[in-house]
């Protein structure tokens, strides 16, 4: 392995899987899935991860912050309140404000309706009771 | 209609129903759901477009090119590609490059499958052929 | 086949079949799934026409027009457009009136989202515009 | 607000808002989806409860209870139980039986698959055991 | 009910369905689907229950293993997981190995997505658990 | 890259990803997600290339035939036909015949419902009729 950078893409994917995981998912208690695809097939388990992890989620094309909360209305409108509590999480480590998830919740509900917003709200709160950070201040008591 | 501003907030919400929507949809020539939707009900038309444009689009809590990507985001792993059309000219009114909003796509391809992320790329293909901004500028011919 | 009636299930179920397809389908000129399914098999083109039209279809537990109005709600927050015209055109053949399609379109944007809404009302309009009904008579022309 | 009925379309939709919640969500245990909106926004809370309530199941175009069945077929194919369970309880709250409740959910079998039906079924025999209504009578025995 | 067999279509259904679901479903111990709908409706029970399993499953067009896992590819990027624990059931009762399962859950990613997979991979995992068939042996200790 | 092929795996997986994708797309005149992705982004397209078809396509833990049917399954239920074109001309070409395909689509109904069917039979009816092999032979002609 003493080959320069520059002959070494595996390497470097490598690195950067590990170190976007560890940006995205610090203090996340919940079962990975990179440790449930393990489970079943340790290859498979690399390869998904380096791809998800160390090509697309590493990408500097947007901010972490915008990546983020893409995936919230993605996971939002889809209803899958697992890999949502998640994201929700690493939108809080990148930097994504409590009421920033929940606009982000909220604006997709004229596309994947009010059901899906409701689950994916009752997450974001659930998230945030964990961490101390509920009930969320509001900036003003309402017309 | 007398009245001062703080007594009106229907007056403000068309204002904002209007402003939001000519900021978002400048331009676009596709029918609008405003226009569908007031072929069937005007009342139900005005109800609609109020909340949606005036009450949702306006809020000020993400900024709009945010509000624009995680719109462009719900839309692809719903497979909605006519709302979609919508809402990338939308988000290249408001600032968003063609290079955000196709990561914003691909970003999606974990969560609602590669085949919803083509037909999404496929519609954003064809809204910059329209514009004239195609074929897009890649960075660098890859690795 | 000369046995009593209570002795033969199938002679009355396939004369059930037969019946409610006359009922939902009369004039309509789209490919029907029936004989789509028989270019493939046509053995379980049988079983199913007999199971959605002579055994769900023909049951009594709900008027006709509710039925078709449920199934213009799956359709639409599904979005199946094509299905949807079949049972928009039998909807109308029952007795339900375009204003009653209408509002059941509408009444489900709130849990399937206003994208898949617009699909049903492009493809209610396309309905009535083939059949000389459109545009709608609107009961008052908005407040 | 001593303004003459047609000068005060706000306070008239409030009134409305407040009576449709009633009749619909009389002795509904469940969190509302309005107070879960409201520990998030306030202000969204009340649009959106004026819009989906006020506005929209307000309406008079068809019988209530044919907009609860309406709402039950598209919460079954969604597979959106925690909201099909208040809107069954709506069902009830506005006169449908739980035989027609069934048999909507039945229905949609054809268009949303079996395993969201059984979903479903499930909801709704919890929500009839809960008030004491099940098991359901059945008409016969069966063939 | 003295005729020759070529007389009793019914008759030869209703050994179909008892064969093919004591086949698919032996020592399953979960609700089956016919117990819930029986206990909705006695005649749409049955008529649900020939159709699915003694005129769907029964053919013999593929092989019984081939058709769960195509069941198991369904289910999955459906996110149906009380279905998908039954039919998990019948796979291994039909001689599908655990690999096989979890290699066709796993190819669905690129088409459902991910988070689909990872319910789809949990449903399996608990399944094998309870026969007391997990971990499972892997092939090799990766790359 | 002169390393033995233990040192090499990214050379053995473009060999991987050359040789599945001649496999399954021999004789596809439809544009390929590939051809899609790289007019976004080339080094992207390469990633997602490798990972679908050189990881996983290629991966020998079900038959090439089993791993189309499958994915045939998913792509009907989630309908999602011009992906379904591509895959049906997949499975043709790895050896599954019509029928086998034709059963996995119809194998679906009870998931996915009817519709989802239908798209999917259309489908496979315009891709065999461009392949001279419609109508398909029917082993018999009813009961």
């Amino acid at each position: 392995m003493e080959q320069p950078e520059k002959d070494r893409p595996e390497a470097s994917v490598a690195e950067k899987t590990r170190k976007t995981a560890a940006l995205y998912f610090k203090n996340v208690a919940d079962e990975k899935p990179y440790d449930l695809w393990r489970s079943f097939d340790k290859n498979l388990a690399r390869d998904l991860s380096v791809f998800i992890t160390g090509r697309m989620y590493a990408r500097e094309k947007i901010p972490h912050t915008v990546r983020q909360l893409v995936t919230v209305a993605a996971l939002t409108v889809l209803v899958r309140p697992e890999e949502l509590r998640l994201h929700i999480q690493a939108a809080l480590n990148v930097g994504c404000t409590p009421a920033e998830i929940a606009e982000t919740i909220f604006q997709t509900a004229v596309y994947g309706g009010v059901p899906a917003v409701n689950t994916a709200l009752k997450t974001l709160r659930s998230v945030l009771e964990e961490k101390g950070m509920w009930p969320m201040e509001q900036e003003d008591g309402g017309r």
